[in-house]
Protein backbone atom coordinates (compact mmCIF):
# COMPACT_ATOMS: atom_id res chain seq x y z
CA UNK A 1 0.00 0.00 0.00
CA UNK A 2 1.39 3.54 -1.06
CA UNK A 3 -1.21 5.53 -0.13
CA UNK A 4 -2.76 6.88 2.83
CA UNK A 5 -6.48 6.40 3.75
CA UNK A 6 -7.90 9.02 6.02
CA UNK A 7 -11.55 8.94 7.15
CA UNK A 8 -13.50 11.76 8.59
CA UNK A 9 -16.28 11.79 11.20
CA UNK A 10 -18.88 13.49 13.42
CA UNK A 11 -22.61 14.26 13.78
CA UNK A 12 -25.21 15.91 11.14
CA UNK A 13 -24.33 19.31 10.12
CA UNK A 14 -20.49 19.31 10.99
CA UNK A 15 -19.64 20.36 7.44
CA UNK A 16 -17.59 17.37 6.68
CA UNK A 17 -18.23 16.91 3.31
CA UNK A 18 -18.26 20.62 2.76
CA UNK A 19 -14.73 20.90 3.99
CA UNK A 20 -14.00 17.39 2.44
CA UNK A 21 -15.01 19.15 -1.40
CA UNK A 22 -12.85 21.92 -0.56
CA UNK A 23 -9.25 20.18 0.55
CA UNK A 24 -9.75 18.07 -2.35
CA UNK A 25 -9.90 21.03 -4.49
CA UNK A 26 -6.97 22.31 -2.65
CA UNK A 27 -4.61 19.07 -2.31
CA UNK A 28 -5.60 18.40 -6.04
CA UNK A 29 -4.58 22.10 -7.21
CA UNK A 30 -1.32 21.10 -5.72
CA UNK A 31 -0.52 17.97 -7.80
CA UNK A 32 -1.38 15.52 -5.08
CA UNK A 33 -3.41 12.59 -6.55
CA UNK A 34 -6.84 12.71 -3.87
CA UNK A 35 -9.84 11.16 -3.98
CA UNK A 36 -12.68 11.70 -1.75
CA UNK A 37 -15.30 8.87 -1.18
CA UNK A 38 -18.38 8.15 0.79
CA UNK A 39 -19.87 4.44 1.29
CA UNK A 40 -21.73 3.43 -0.81
CA UNK A 41 -19.24 5.37 -3.57
CA UNK A 42 -20.98 4.21 -6.46
CA UNK A 43 -20.07 0.74 -6.09
CA UNK A 44 -22.93 -1.25 -7.67
CA UNK A 45 -23.24 -4.16 -5.32
CA UNK A 46 -23.30 -1.88 -2.35
CA UNK A 47 -25.91 0.15 -3.96
CA UNK A 48 -27.81 -2.77 -3.93
CA UNK A 49 -27.10 -3.27 -0.55
CA UNK A 50 -28.04 0.08 0.35
CA UNK A 51 -31.76 -0.14 -1.31
CA UNK A 52 -32.21 -3.05 0.90
CA UNK A 53 -31.40 -1.27 4.05
CA UNK A 54 -33.62 1.90 2.80
CA UNK A 55 -36.42 0.68 1.38
CA UNK A 56 -39.19 2.20 3.31
CA UNK A 57 -41.16 -1.05 2.87
CA UNK A 58 -38.69 -2.91 5.17
CA UNK A 59 -39.98 -2.06 8.32
CA UNK A 60 -39.11 -5.20 9.99
CA UNK A 61 -35.80 -4.88 9.36
CA UNK A 62 -33.92 -5.76 12.98
CA UNK A 63 -31.15 -3.52 13.86
CA UNK A 64 -28.97 -6.35 13.53
CA UNK A 65 -29.48 -7.42 10.29
CA UNK A 66 -29.16 -3.59 9.49
CA UNK A 67 -25.64 -3.48 10.81
CA UNK A 68 -24.73 -6.43 9.18
CA UNK A 69 -26.20 -5.03 5.63
CA UNK A 70 -23.65 -1.67 6.63
CA UNK A 71 -20.75 -3.78 7.07
CA UNK A 72 -21.19 -6.02 3.95
CA UNK A 73 -22.00 -2.70 1.95
CA UNK A 74 -18.50 -1.12 3.50
CA UNK A 75 -16.65 -4.21 2.39
CA UNK A 76 -17.59 -4.40 -1.07
CA UNK A 77 -16.91 -0.35 -1.32
CA UNK A 78 -13.71 -1.23 -0.08
CA UNK A 79 -12.34 -3.60 -1.70
CA UNK A 80 -14.16 -2.02 -5.18
CA UNK A 81 -12.78 1.86 -4.71
CA UNK A 82 -10.41 2.67 -1.45
CA UNK A 83 -8.06 -0.20 -1.64
CA UNK A 84 -7.25 0.22 -5.61
CA UNK A 85 -6.75 3.73 -4.89
CA UNK A 86 -4.67 2.77 -2.21
CA UNK A 87 -2.83 0.59 -4.59
CA UNK A 88 -2.11 3.43 -6.49
CA UNK A 89 -0.65 5.44 -4.33
CA UNK A 90 -3.82 7.97 -3.88
CA UNK A 91 -4.68 9.97 -0.89
CA UNK A 92 -8.03 8.24 0.21
CA UNK A 93 -10.11 10.99 2.09
CA UNK A 94 -13.91 8.66 2.97
CA UNK A 95 -15.89 10.73 4.55
CA UNK A 96 -17.68 8.19 7.38
CA UNK A 97 -16.36 4.85 7.85
CA UNK A 98 -16.10 2.17 11.07
CA UNK A 99 -16.57 5.14 13.31
CA UNK A 100 -19.87 5.72 12.46
CA UNK A 101 -21.51 2.62 12.59
CA UNK A 102 -19.63 2.33 16.34
CA UNK A 103 -21.27 5.64 17.33
CA UNK A 104 -25.02 5.30 15.43
CA UNK A 105 -25.27 1.98 15.74
CA UNK A 106 -23.40 0.61 18.45
CA UNK A 107 -24.26 3.56 21.14
CA UNK A 108 -26.74 5.72 19.75
CA UNK A 109 -28.68 2.60 18.53
CA UNK A 110 -27.48 0.40 21.94
CA UNK A 111 -26.15 -2.96 19.72
CA UNK A 112 -22.98 -2.18 21.71
CA UNK A 113 -19.90 -0.38 19.59
CA UNK A 114 -17.78 -3.73 20.79
CA UNK A 115 -20.31 -5.94 18.97
CA UNK A 116 -20.30 -3.65 16.32
CA UNK A 117 -16.64 -3.36 16.27
CA UNK A 118 -16.33 -7.15 15.75
CA UNK A 119 -18.48 -7.40 12.08
CA UNK A 120 -16.85 -4.20 10.66
CA UNK A 121 -12.98 -5.90 12.06
CA UNK A 122 -14.77 -8.78 9.41
CA UNK A 123 -15.37 -6.58 6.55
CA UNK A 124 -12.69 -4.39 6.94
CA UNK A 125 -9.69 -6.88 8.33
CA UNK A 126 -6.00 -4.68 8.65
CA UNK A 127 -7.69 -1.54 6.92
CA UNK A 128 -8.11 0.81 9.56
CA UNK A 129 -7.45 4.65 8.55
CA UNK A 130 -4.05 6.00 9.25
CA UNK A 131 -5.89 8.98 10.77
CA UNK A 132 -9.42 9.81 11.37
CA UNK A 133 -10.27 13.59 12.02
CA UNK A 134 -13.74 13.85 14.04
CA UNK A 135 -15.40 16.90 13.10
CA UNK A 136 -16.52 18.18 16.81
CA UNK A 137 -19.58 20.29 17.25
CA UNK A 138 -22.18 20.61 19.93
CA UNK A 139 -25.05 18.77 18.45
CA UNK A 140 -27.45 21.46 19.04
CA UNK A 141 -25.31 23.61 16.65
CA UNK A 142 -25.18 21.05 14.24
CA UNK A 143 -28.86 20.41 13.67
CA UNK A 144 -29.26 24.48 13.58
CA UNK A 145 -26.72 24.55 11.41
CA UNK A 146 -29.00 21.63 9.08
CA UNK A 147 -32.74 23.44 9.60
CA UNK A 148 -30.45 26.96 8.26
CA UNK A 149 -29.82 24.35 5.16
CA UNK A 150 -32.17 24.40 2.83
CA UNK A 151 -30.38 23.20 -0.07
CA UNK A 152 -29.76 19.94 2.28
CA UNK A 153 -31.54 17.32 1.04
CA UNK A 154 -32.97 15.84 5.02
CA UNK A 155 -32.33 12.37 5.52
CA UNK A 156 -33.37 9.95 8.20
CA UNK A 157 -30.99 10.86 10.75
CA UNK A 158 -31.56 14.47 10.32
CA UNK A 159 -34.71 14.41 11.80
CA UNK A 160 -33.70 12.40 14.78
CA UNK A 161 -34.62 13.64 18.18
CA UNK A 162 -31.58 15.83 19.51
CA UNK A 163 -31.01 13.31 22.38
CA UNK A 164 -30.20 10.44 19.61
CA UNK A 165 -27.36 12.80 18.93
CA UNK A 166 -26.30 13.83 22.14
CA UNK A 167 -26.08 10.27 22.32
CA UNK A 168 -23.42 10.04 18.82
CA UNK A 169 -21.85 13.07 20.09
CA UNK A 170 -21.20 10.75 23.23
CA UNK A 171 -19.87 8.03 21.39
CA UNK A 172 -17.83 10.04 19.44
CA UNK A 173 -16.00 11.53 22.77
CA UNK A 174 -15.68 7.95 23.67
CA UNK A 175 -13.82 6.54 20.54
CA UNK A 176 -11.68 9.21 21.04
CA UNK A 177 -10.07 8.54 24.11
CA UNK A 178 -10.35 4.63 23.00
CA UNK A 179 -8.33 5.44 19.83
CA UNK A 180 -6.54 8.62 20.80
CA UNK A 181 -3.55 7.76 18.00
CA UNK A 182 -5.85 7.61 15.27
CA UNK A 183 -8.42 10.20 15.98
CA UNK A 184 -7.72 14.08 16.22
CA UNK A 185 -10.44 16.09 17.19
CA UNK A 186 -11.04 19.31 15.00
CA UNK A 187 -12.85 22.36 16.10
CA UNK A 188 -15.96 22.31 13.81
CA UNK A 189 -17.42 25.71 15.18
CA UNK A 190 -14.74 27.99 13.47
CA UNK A 191 -15.40 29.41 10.11
CA UNK A 192 -14.97 27.24 6.95
CA UNK A 193 -11.97 28.71 5.80
CA UNK A 194 -10.33 28.01 9.02
CA UNK A 195 -11.33 24.67 9.20
CA UNK A 196 -10.06 23.97 5.77
CA UNK A 197 -7.25 25.41 6.64
CA UNK A 198 -6.24 23.55 9.56
CA UNK A 199 -7.39 20.42 8.31
CA UNK A 200 -5.38 20.53 4.91
CA UNK A 201 -2.00 21.34 7.18
CA UNK A 202 -2.83 18.55 9.24
CA UNK A 203 -3.42 16.32 5.98
CA UNK A 204 0.31 17.20 4.71
CA UNK A 205 1.86 16.66 7.87
CA UNK A 206 0.61 13.00 7.64
CA UNK A 207 2.23 12.48 4.01
CA UNK B 1 -38.66 -19.86 24.72
CA UNK B 2 -40.57 -23.02 25.49
CA UNK B 3 -40.23 -24.85 22.04
CA UNK B 4 -36.92 -26.56 20.45
CA UNK B 5 -34.47 -25.54 18.23
CA UNK B 6 -33.09 -28.46 15.89
CA UNK B 7 -30.87 -27.94 13.07
CA UNK B 8 -29.93 -30.41 10.10
CA UNK B 9 -26.24 -30.20 8.51
CA UNK B 10 -24.12 -31.85 5.67
CA UNK B 11 -22.77 -32.04 2.49
CA UNK B 12 -24.90 -31.88 -0.93
CA UNK B 13 -27.14 -35.27 -1.24
CA UNK B 14 -27.38 -36.43 2.17
CA UNK B 15 -31.17 -36.17 2.13
CA UNK B 16 -31.59 -34.39 4.61
CA UNK B 17 -34.24 -32.50 2.73
CA UNK B 18 -36.26 -35.26 1.93
CA UNK B 19 -35.57 -36.95 5.37
CA UNK B 20 -36.87 -33.35 7.41
CA UNK B 21 -40.23 -33.63 4.80
CA UNK B 22 -40.88 -36.95 6.07
CA UNK B 23 -40.19 -36.64 9.76
CA UNK B 24 -42.49 -33.61 10.02
CA UNK B 25 -45.51 -35.20 8.81
CA UNK B 26 -45.24 -38.34 10.93
CA UNK B 27 -44.48 -35.40 14.05
CA UNK B 28 -47.29 -33.79 12.91
CA UNK B 29 -49.35 -37.17 12.43
CA UNK B 30 -48.05 -37.88 16.37
CA UNK B 31 -50.09 -34.35 17.49
CA UNK B 32 -46.54 -32.27 18.03
CA UNK B 33 -46.34 -28.68 16.52
CA UNK B 34 -43.46 -28.85 14.19
CA UNK B 35 -42.30 -26.08 11.64
CA UNK B 36 -39.82 -27.20 9.26
CA UNK B 37 -37.85 -24.30 7.62
CA UNK B 38 -34.92 -23.26 5.66
CA UNK B 39 -33.12 -19.53 5.27
CA UNK B 40 -34.39 -17.28 3.88
CA UNK B 41 -37.43 -18.76 4.35
CA UNK B 42 -39.87 -16.45 2.93
CA UNK B 43 -39.23 -13.62 4.62
CA UNK B 44 -39.17 -10.58 2.71
CA UNK B 45 -36.12 -8.99 3.76
CA UNK B 46 -34.05 -12.14 3.91
CA UNK B 47 -35.26 -13.16 0.15
CA UNK B 48 -34.16 -9.75 -0.56
CA UNK B 49 -30.62 -10.23 0.71
CA UNK B 50 -30.71 -13.42 -1.05
CA UNK B 51 -31.26 -12.10 -4.17
CA UNK B 52 -27.69 -9.74 -3.92
CA UNK B 53 -26.33 -12.64 -2.95
CA UNK B 54 -27.18 -14.42 -5.77
CA UNK B 55 -27.50 -11.99 -8.68
CA UNK B 56 -25.43 -13.25 -11.61
CA UNK B 57 -24.71 -9.94 -12.24
CA UNK B 58 -22.41 -9.48 -9.16
CA UNK B 59 -19.66 -11.00 -10.44
CA UNK B 60 -17.19 -8.12 -8.31
CA UNK B 61 -18.81 -10.12 -5.20
CA UNK B 62 -15.97 -10.33 -2.45
CA UNK B 63 -16.09 -13.47 0.01
CA UNK B 64 -16.66 -11.03 2.93
CA UNK B 65 -19.09 -9.15 1.43
CA UNK B 66 -20.97 -12.32 0.74
CA UNK B 67 -20.46 -13.90 4.00
CA UNK B 68 -21.95 -10.69 5.91
CA UNK B 69 -24.83 -10.87 3.37
CA UNK B 70 -25.93 -14.79 4.47
CA UNK B 71 -25.56 -13.42 8.23
CA UNK B 72 -27.53 -10.18 7.59
CA UNK B 73 -30.29 -13.19 5.89
CA UNK B 74 -30.11 -15.27 8.84
CA UNK B 75 -30.84 -12.69 11.81
CA UNK B 76 -33.70 -11.62 9.81
CA UNK B 77 -34.95 -15.26 8.91
CA UNK B 78 -34.46 -15.83 12.75
CA UNK B 79 -36.23 -13.00 14.18
CA UNK B 80 -39.32 -13.36 11.42
CA UNK B 81 -39.51 -17.22 11.57
CA UNK B 82 -37.39 -19.06 14.33
CA UNK B 83 -38.26 -16.88 17.21
CA UNK B 84 -41.86 -16.43 17.09
CA UNK B 85 -41.74 -20.27 16.48
CA UNK B 86 -39.94 -21.32 19.29
CA UNK B 87 -42.09 -18.74 21.72
CA UNK B 88 -44.81 -20.89 20.68
CA UNK B 89 -43.84 -23.58 21.79
CA UNK B 90 -43.04 -25.59 19.12
CA UNK B 91 -40.56 -27.95 17.12
CA UNK B 92 -38.07 -26.21 14.50
CA UNK B 93 -36.51 -28.01 12.51
CA UNK B 94 -34.01 -25.77 10.36
CA UNK B 95 -32.42 -27.23 6.78
CA UNK B 96 -29.08 -25.85 6.97
CA UNK B 97 -27.60 -23.02 10.07
CA UNK B 98 -24.55 -21.33 11.00
CA UNK B 99 -22.34 -24.81 10.68
CA UNK B 100 -23.02 -24.31 7.25
CA UNK B 101 -21.49 -20.94 6.95
CA UNK B 102 -18.43 -22.25 8.92
CA UNK B 103 -18.40 -25.39 6.43
CA UNK B 104 -18.98 -23.68 3.10
CA UNK B 105 -17.27 -20.27 4.04
CA UNK B 106 -15.08 -20.59 6.77
CA UNK B 107 -13.76 -23.45 5.23
CA UNK B 108 -14.31 -24.24 2.14
CA UNK B 109 -13.96 -21.47 0.74
CA UNK B 110 -10.98 -20.35 3.10
CA UNK B 111 -12.06 -17.41 4.90
CA UNK B 112 -11.57 -19.20 8.42
CA UNK B 113 -13.98 -21.06 10.34
CA UNK B 114 -13.37 -18.32 13.73
CA UNK B 115 -13.72 -15.52 11.46
CA UNK B 116 -16.75 -16.48 10.02
CA UNK B 117 -18.38 -17.47 13.48
CA UNK B 118 -17.79 -14.20 15.06
CA UNK B 119 -19.59 -12.65 12.74
CA UNK B 120 -22.85 -15.09 13.21
CA UNK B 121 -22.70 -14.98 16.71
CA UNK B 122 -23.29 -11.00 16.13
CA UNK B 123 -26.47 -12.67 13.71
CA UNK B 124 -28.01 -15.03 16.13
CA UNK B 125 -26.59 -13.81 19.46
CA UNK B 126 -27.25 -16.61 21.84
CA UNK B 127 -30.05 -18.84 19.67
CA UNK B 128 -27.87 -21.43 18.90
CA UNK B 129 -29.44 -25.05 18.27
CA UNK B 130 -30.21 -27.39 20.73
CA UNK B 131 -29.31 -29.78 18.76
CA UNK B 132 -27.76 -30.21 15.62
CA UNK B 133 -27.92 -33.45 13.42
CA UNK B 134 -25.11 -33.98 10.74
CA UNK B 135 -26.19 -35.83 7.94
CA UNK B 136 -22.66 -38.10 7.19
CA UNK B 137 -22.15 -39.57 3.73
CA UNK B 138 -18.44 -39.76 1.51
CA UNK B 139 -18.54 -36.28 -1.05
CA UNK B 140 -18.30 -38.84 -4.06
CA UNK B 141 -21.39 -40.45 -2.83
CA UNK B 142 -23.64 -37.48 -2.34
CA UNK B 143 -22.08 -36.25 -5.65
CA UNK B 144 -23.62 -39.47 -7.24
CA UNK B 145 -26.86 -38.98 -5.84
CA UNK B 146 -27.03 -35.98 -6.99
CA UNK B 147 -26.19 -36.76 -10.55
CA UNK B 148 -28.72 -39.69 -10.43
CA UNK B 149 -31.59 -36.88 -9.61
CA UNK B 150 -32.68 -35.48 -12.34
CA UNK B 151 -35.69 -33.95 -10.41
CA UNK B 152 -33.53 -31.99 -8.39
CA UNK B 153 -32.28 -28.49 -9.67
CA UNK B 154 -28.33 -28.34 -9.98
CA UNK B 155 -27.35 -25.34 -7.75
CA UNK B 156 -24.24 -23.84 -7.97
CA UNK B 157 -22.81 -25.45 -5.03
CA UNK B 158 -23.76 -28.82 -6.35
CA UNK B 159 -21.66 -28.21 -9.36
CA UNK B 160 -18.39 -27.51 -7.69
CA UNK B 161 -15.51 -30.14 -7.89
CA UNK B 162 -15.03 -33.27 -5.69
CA UNK B 163 -12.43 -31.38 -3.50
CA UNK B 164 -14.51 -28.76 -2.96
CA UNK B 165 -16.95 -31.29 -1.39
CA UNK B 166 -14.18 -32.87 0.50
CA UNK B 167 -13.17 -29.87 2.44
CA UNK B 168 -16.63 -29.27 3.30
CA UNK B 169 -16.81 -32.58 4.57
CA UNK B 170 -13.15 -32.37 6.35
CA UNK B 171 -15.29 -29.08 7.79
CA UNK B 172 -18.22 -30.79 9.07
CA UNK B 173 -15.84 -33.30 11.07
CA UNK B 174 -13.42 -30.73 12.81
CA UNK B 175 -17.35 -29.37 14.08
CA UNK B 176 -18.32 -32.13 15.29
CA UNK B 177 -15.45 -32.64 17.26
CA UNK B 178 -15.17 -29.00 18.61
CA UNK B 179 -19.18 -28.76 19.22
CA UNK B 180 -20.08 -32.69 20.30
CA UNK B 181 -22.18 -31.90 22.84
CA UNK B 182 -24.47 -30.13 20.41
CA UNK B 183 -23.54 -31.80 17.09
CA UNK B 184 -24.72 -35.33 16.63
CA UNK B 185 -23.98 -37.26 13.19
CA UNK B 186 -26.39 -39.36 11.49
CA UNK B 187 -25.41 -42.22 9.10
CA UNK B 188 -27.04 -41.05 5.78
CA UNK B 189 -25.67 -44.16 4.05
CA UNK B 190 -28.62 -46.00 5.34
CA UNK B 191 -32.06 -46.53 3.56
CA UNK B 192 -33.91 -43.65 3.63
CA UNK B 193 -36.63 -45.17 6.16
CA UNK B 194 -33.85 -46.14 8.70
CA UNK B 195 -32.37 -42.65 8.69
CA UNK B 196 -35.84 -41.18 9.25
CA UNK B 197 -37.09 -43.52 12.10
CA UNK B 198 -33.60 -42.85 13.65
CA UNK B 199 -33.54 -39.77 13.76
CA UNK B 200 -37.18 -39.28 14.49
CA UNK B 201 -36.53 -40.97 17.51
CA UNK B 202 -33.81 -39.19 18.77
CA UNK B 203 -35.76 -35.92 18.33
CA UNK B 204 -38.04 -37.80 20.38
CA UNK B 205 -35.71 -38.10 22.81
CA UNK B 206 -34.81 -34.33 23.18
CA UNK B 207 -38.57 -33.33 23.84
Amino acid sequence: MNGIFITFEGGEGAGKTTVLQQIKDNLTAKGLPVVVTREPGGVYIAEQIREVILNPTHTKMDGRTEALLYAAARRQHLVEVVLPALQEGKIVLCDRFIDSSLAYQGYARGLGMEEVYKINEFAIETCMPSATFLFDIPPEEGLKRIQANDTREKNRLDLEKLSFHQHVAEAYDLLAKQFSERIQKVDALRPLTEVVADVEGRIEDLL
